[in-house]
């Protein structure tokens, strides 16, 4: 077995921000109970926090999103992205800590790193490169949706992509690729590494202005080969942005 | 492999309505905790809301369906079509504070988009051809019972319906189709897709004014190739018809 | 594929009552800080509730039997057969907004039919049968224990019973039916279908006066094809029967 | 296929004493805010039941043990033998009702009968025989730890124990025990069948005296092909004996 | 089968001190209704509990580790290494008995003990060799991150590890240790070995100073046979050290 060893050795990765999605659901009845005046209070509170946040995003220390979701899986969902664990986790007790928090539940939640594949390589250093870096220390968008759901790649009796030889997975990750740009403009996409961090071995965020976009890109890349064969998915979050404006109504009782 | 690549190509789909099946517990030992007034005041409420979201019914921008569930995994279930994702979102949450849903659990939700599938093609653009149209965008049967399950096509070792060339999955689903169709008159399905919404491909509601049917029509499908080989099927939930006139005393203690 | 189509059709089956099982667990804790005049009149409005229900078993619509559940799965379980599902749904109702029931945990339920497979054929109309009707309207026995655990026929790779032909079906059957005919006496068996209703395809209920009987019939079925190979089983539920008597010293602390 | 049927037969086995593992988790929380005075009630009332239960076990009428449990699983494990499934109701509805158990939530429980398996034959009425009858109806041992785990043989594909003629099975058992045999005097093993009455097809109850024979002992039969080919594990639980001087610390705040 | 039995024996293990992973989410509403005092009170009877638990440490009676864990899987994780299960049960209690377990809530935890294989054996007793003793009792690094996850060896159709002749099973751990040896300096790596004592084989807990040294060890390893195909992998947890200096920012609010 395996006589050329190199031949399956792990791909390379390139890798930036740490990441967080943080899915939370409003405990309603307990929203309800409180006075006008304190629902407001908490909500100034989370502006502020959110304000707070996006300082790092001004001055290229990190990005955030805050996404409500449909469906019950949960109510919202923030995603963060910064330099280094500690942050995230610093982040995330600041949060836990808030009034806002005491009257949701959590509901999920992702740990990974923005990770680009170096499947096609490249010259020189590519963390000096300004194209890769924008893709490592991305600002999110603020598209009118996202989606996000962790995967897999399968390692199951004749179906194992860890035991292909290298150069058969760059070339399925090729045309994996392809269908990925041919939604250029209408999808952005971010691959976030997990393993060793989360259950999964990656994170796909997507975000879009036009929600129907996710659906016709992954059920396109379901039958190429890299996911028909080799995808193992978990579950799916879709959401509408959250917008400072809309934070009011979508809390308001 | 897939040397061929264009014949395991997606199959096209045409997209209408967005789909949220929303599935609620009732707390019966809070209810309780209600006076008599304090019910009726909810139920009102209740009867209200539904009134409104009627509107767009009336107006061709929407339908709804409101069903008790059998069993314990939920007491009833809303479904709600709509053109956007932000408008199920909206619905959602304006039940979320409601004075019902405080004495409600949610148990289950399901987000998808009212698809049909083009495997057996047709002329002209198909969005505007009015019995397309009507069944992208349709108006929820009243039957006295509906099926809902979430479903996949399997993906597992010689079983992988995404790895089928396009002509044999079209011939298969030829025929699947024709089994359905054996139950025109009797079962209504309304079929939606779910690839980047949700946890399973597809979501499958059956109406029928003959609970029987429901149990029939799956049967004998489980037996045809489609199903046989590549259906992986989520939680089944069968109801009854929660009309208007059945809220009071559905409600009532 | 599949050249001779009829070969897998679906089995006929005749479908008799609908079914539930509804299992509940005592929240003993609340349960305790009742007075016993309280635990009394609870206790007391429940015996009402099945001395009602029992109207239907004395006029031939429907039957239910009461039986405490051995381990932590659940306390007790009611099943309930009648005509409709409309009715099931009633009964689950009146048990939910009973005193009782705020004492009580939902802890797992089931909906299926009572079925008879027509894999061995017969003459005539076998709704007019008397033996067929016996068995599609069933009197629910009061044997000292109860068993039930719902299943499905795997469809994996080769063990793929939905692909076999209808013959070879039959044949199988058959043998597995002629271990079940060896405990005739001893156990009782009820089978319910639940394809399009709950999450197995079927429900098996057992029920013996001697409780290794279940055992020893489920282990010696399982060296059988049909469950070596094709069965799928969900969760068991042994218990004792809970006669009136045994109500009061049941619920009494 | 299965030419010669009676190849594929069941094993006889013996069964004994009903058996019921029942897990609880202490709410420390809820036991915290206690008198010193109720808590040491409550642990008087409890001494006082398994003084009772003790009794059964003096007359050989049946048998207990009791455990504390490491890590989150559980806090202590009550293992019950007695004569008939009646009775495991009855204690398991005794412990519900006492002043400890409203400050436990049951965290899982196993429903089984002592089983010897006849793999091995041998002559006359095993049922008077002594050796038998002390295995079937056990004194369970005060030994200083307890594991128990349930399993299943396995049913997949190429590894179907259940299709298996018994020649083969029987031979592959007897290497199995084999291994068991080099522990004896280190661990005691207590099989019980649970086919019909639990999730699984049997658990395993090991006691010892040194905690690091479980480990031993499991992780070498994982090698023998009986546990490597076909066998499917569930939860496993250890823990340290919880002797009536223990009880008194274990629960003192 | 199997012919030459002693090919897939049993690998010996070296065992050393029994160790609990213990991971705990805070209820940080309930914790917000304490005074600040009540709060310090609770801090302070913790960083008790961890001062004597240090003891055991300064003395080679064992040793532990405090982390916070990123994302909602839990807020932290205790790791304890003792000689005996029975001064893991009692830390356990020591703990759930404090006022700061009442704030909160049980999220997981891991039964096992410190493991070293023997596969490349070795001369002497290697009970007495103080390197091999450094291993089996080793005093827990102070790194920044921990990265904690269950695995087992598949035993699944044709990659069943348990199934290899030992003389194969060696190889493949020999080259998949020199994977894990090209990170000496950058991670810390423990084994415990949890068969018979949790649900999984074995536990894998990593330090590193460099959190992503935890991704590029465990994406590497997965290229590697050992993993490719025969590693199963259970839920995943990284954090950041919670020294006694950050334990108060950490519950301060």
């Amino acid at each position: 077995m395996s006589e050329e060893m190199r031949t399956n050795e792990a791909a390379q990765t390139l890798d930036g921000w740490y990441s967080l999605h943080d899915f939370r659901t409003v405990d309603w009845s307990a929203w309800r109970t409180l006075s006008s005046d304190e629902r407001q209070a908490a909500v100034h509170e989370f502006l502020g926090l959110l304000e707070k946040w996006g300082i790092a995003e001004q001055e290229d220390r990190g990005s955030q999103a805050l996404y409500s979701i449909v469906g019950q899986k949960a109510d919202f969902m923030l995603m963060i992205l910064r330099p280094t664990m500690e942050e995230l986790n610093e982040i995330e007790m600041e949060f836990n800590k808030s009034l806002l928090a005491e009257y949701t539940i959590p509901s999920g939640s992702y740990v990974s790193v923005v990770e680009l594949s170096n499947y096609m390589g490249g010259d020189g250093d590519p963390y000096e490169n300004p194209h890769v870096r924008s893709r490592l220390y991305p600002k999110l968008p603020e598209s009118k949706h996202v989606c996000f759901y962790p995967m897999d790649k399968r390692r199951q009796g004749n179906d194992n992509w860890y035991m292909l030889p290298m150069e058969e997975r760059r070339s399925l990750m090729r045309s994996h690729g392809m269908i990925g740009r041919q939604y250029a403009g209408k999808v952005k996409q971010i691959i976030t590494g997990s393993v060793g961090f989360d259950d999964y071995e990656w994170g796909v965020t997507l975000f879009a202005d036009d929600v129907l976009q996710f659906k016709k890109l992954v059920y396109e890349m379901r039958f190429d080969e890299v996911s028909a064969r080799y995808g193992e998915f978990g579950s799916f979050f879709v959401g509408n942005l959250l917008s400072r404006d809309r934070i009011h109504s979508f809390l308001y009782i």
